[in-house]
């Protein structure tokens, strides 16, 4: 992997920015989320969406009619990835901040081929509820087709993370307010079923077992 | 406000985006934090960071010396609010997707002159913990000085929101897979007290109330 330009990654508070591997994949893989940027017609654009890792790459899908997709093949995306943890009270509003683990990515989107799409979208699934996509109404060729697919190489790229508790000025020590972290926890709930039908009845183990998992 | 240019917009699934002044303000300030996406040396950069509504305008601060802060007064951005609300199950892989809540903002960053700085530095402080601004270390006018502030007006915007269950397609009704929507909460946790002085002993009441908060 490449480490980010200098003028690009952190300039100060720069002991958290790293670029090990494996940090950087478990950040990646922790969510489901990402913001991904780009420029369209002279205006940034920044876009929620979901992404997913396999190997070195971080794939995005959505239908070839969505804003997400706006961006495709050849164009420079910076996709960013952050998990909020926290609210970090000092005892001075300078030294006030955030805990999080976010992760940047640079690089040009790729269009993944026509005939491989099917497999990555199922390694998405898998990811999310595995064995489930081999109980889904198979996707039909249209809709393959009206789903575009990306990627880019995990290569430009760094993270950085910020945890524990407030680091302050040691001449504010003594300042007589409470100082310490407010932590923010992104958990899946109990599974609301559609309830249409039979199959809806019970929530099967492949989703359930989310039900308390954190980010 | 005005609508955002419609290349940039929703082009499908037009039906959930919005111009609604009262549900743009809600989604901001629902959360703290947003990414903000802008070009850099011919480069997207999307950076994550807090940002506060005052008004009709949004706010952004950080240390003069962070990446952050890269995108100055006058240059183009988009800052685009997520909150993830849930995963969405359909019974064809299709029309699987996900619940959210976001606003998308673009425009020109604005410096705050200096002699404002400190009064939108206390909206944030008293958007958090109503009363704790008092309490802290004043901030040095050094400490002023190395603060930077931004804002954009609320102007080219929308707002886009899925909630509910699945929206499959009708063909597939009887095919038997669980549907249902998995929800993502993101909660404010029991605070955790750097413990360091007899100030940290007990968490102050606007501290406190955040504890089970949910974004």
């Amino acid at each position: 992997m490449t480490p980010v330009a200098d003028e690009i990654r952190v300039r100060r508070g720069h002991e958290s920015a790293s670029y090990d591997p494996d940090l950087i994949r478990k950040i990646i893989d922790a969510g489901y989320f990402a913001h991904i940027a780009f420029q369209h017609r002279g205006q940034p654009v920044c876009i929620p969406m979901m992404v997913w890792r396999e190997e070195d790459f971080v794939y995005w899908h959505g239908s070839t009619k969505s804003r997400a997709m706006l961006a495709g093949a050849g164009e420079e995306v910076c996709i960013t990835i952050t998990h909020w943890d926290g609210l970090v009270f000092a005892r001075s509003a300078f030294h006030h901040s955030a805990n999080y683990r976010c992760v940047m990515l640079f690089g040009t989107a790729e269009s993944v081929p026509e005939a491989n799409k099917l497999a990555h979208l199922h390694t998405l699934m898998e990811r999310i509820a595995p064995g489930r996509d081999d109980d889904l109404r198979p996707m039909t060729a249209q809709e393959i087709k009206g789903t575009a697919l990306l990627r880019i190489p995990i290569d430009r790229v760094s993270a950085k993370v910020k945890s524990g508790p407030p680091r302050g000025d040691p001449a504010d020590a003594d300042w007589p307010v409470w100082e310490g972290v407010v932590p923010v926890a992104q958990t899946f709930q109990p599974a609301v079923s559609a309830a249409l039908t039979e199959a809806d009845r019970e929530t099967p183990e492949n989703i359930a077992r989310l039900e308390g998992v954190s980010i």
